[in-house]
């Protein structure tokens, strides 16, 4: 399989060290310092957009706020092969798959996987490994590129799993965005006496160390979704809180 | 130091892997099978509660619901030492103390230290090592007494730290109780989506296998605490979620 990268933080490095043994790999970061980093550590990396050249799959793994148009710069290229992102909301890209060139090719993908650390720094090829790797179709996704992007899961020992734009944003508000408030709200409502705390503190506030811009994004960018499950989450505190009578 | 210790779970079991190095450590457990593993473990283990004789501190490591009849029973033997429990709240504690022999000398302790394992099968002799161990002054100690439960904490690697009952619940409502009852309204809510939850939700959810005689322990043990708490809780939660607009 041949697999272009643009951006090399923690997933696309992941990805990159993850897939650089068994296939052809190549990333670009917009960093220089990065670039150098992922390169020093044996991933082929080229210093433009343009320099990916023709793949089966290119994989967008920007911060959230670059998919879109780094989406929207790749589809002007025929040999960049199946578009998937890595961003964790999908609506956007549904939508703006809606719109691009009839001839794209647009897989929105999210491995369930990450760590508070970012960039090349916290890569780890087995960052994926046995994690559930979700698979949003688009407007542009025929078989064809559903089962690239099933092979690039797999490839990097994830599993694939399908499911729509709708559903994929409202399990992401379940898992990732009501934990990551709720660890913040703890640290908050728990800073005056941190000190003394135990693990099970420390585990349940480990995500409110999860860089501000994926935490805007997971939060603000998903907002009614993110609402309606901190509903589900209170309810089921006050069914918690009722049984102790 | 010569360390009795009542309760070769998690917490008494750790204490007598930790200590046995460097002092004289006897345990004892009402289960045969407990006492069997922990004299495998090379702990010195004796079959009755009389039958750990003279010590510098006895350790009451039971369940929280045998902490207070346990020092009952141990107040009675002038040679047992400072008695120090290591249950999770200490309202009772100081209470009992109060109506306690005159020479008794009672001392509260809590290691801020735990997994969700339970058992000597989970115990280790590093659990204690760097953290918190609350150390909470009754009616019934005196400077000697605080001395030697704070030898104690050291001696397994921890950093005891003074405060009053009332403190010492009210923090551990916050601490363990409130991240307790997160965790499980957290499982709740997202119970229907798990099967995709990546680490951070496994970790935000690790807590809801507390042990269920700890977890009503913790929870309706510390009833107005925990509720204040929670209070607390919501409202930096609403605090959050504010902020998403």
């Amino acid at each position: 399989m041949r697999v272009a990268i643009v951006g090399l933080g923690l997933i696309g490095g992941s990805l990159a060290l993850a897939l650089r043994g068994g296939h052809d790999v190549a990333g670009f970061d917009n960093d220089p310092a990065t670039r150098a980093r992922a390169g020093s550590a044996g991933i082929r990396v080229v210093d433009s957009l343009d320099g990916l050249g023709s793949a089966d799959a290119t994989v967008v793994a920007t911060p959230l706020s670059a998919v879109i148009p780094t989406l929207d710069a790749l589809t002007t290229r025929p040999d960049a092969g199946v578009l998937i992102d890595t961003g964790s909301l999908k609506r956007d890209v549904a939508a703006y798959a809606e719109k691009s060139p009839q001839n794209a090719r647009i897989v929105g993908g999210h491995p369930m996987a990450g760590t508070t650390s970012s960039g090349f720094g916290g890569a780890d090829p087995d960052l994926f490994r046995g994690r559930p790797f979700l698979l949003v179709p688009t407007a542009r996704s025929d078989d064809g590129s559903m089962s690239v992007a099933g092979a690039l899961a797999r490839a990097v020992g994830a599993e694939p799993t399908v499911c729509s734009a709708a559903v994929h944003d409202r399990t992401v508000a379940m898992l990732s965005a009501v934990p990551l408030a709720v660890a913040l709200a703890l640290a908050k409502s728990g800073a005056d006496v941190a000190a003394f705390a135990g693990p099970g503190f420390r585990d349940a506030t480990r995500l409110a160390a999860t860089p501000p811009e994926l935490t805007r994004a997971l939060l603000g960018g998903n907002r009614d979704e993110v609402k309606a499950a901190l509903r589900k989450f209170r309810s089921a505190l006050d069914e918690v809180e009722a049984e102790l009578g």
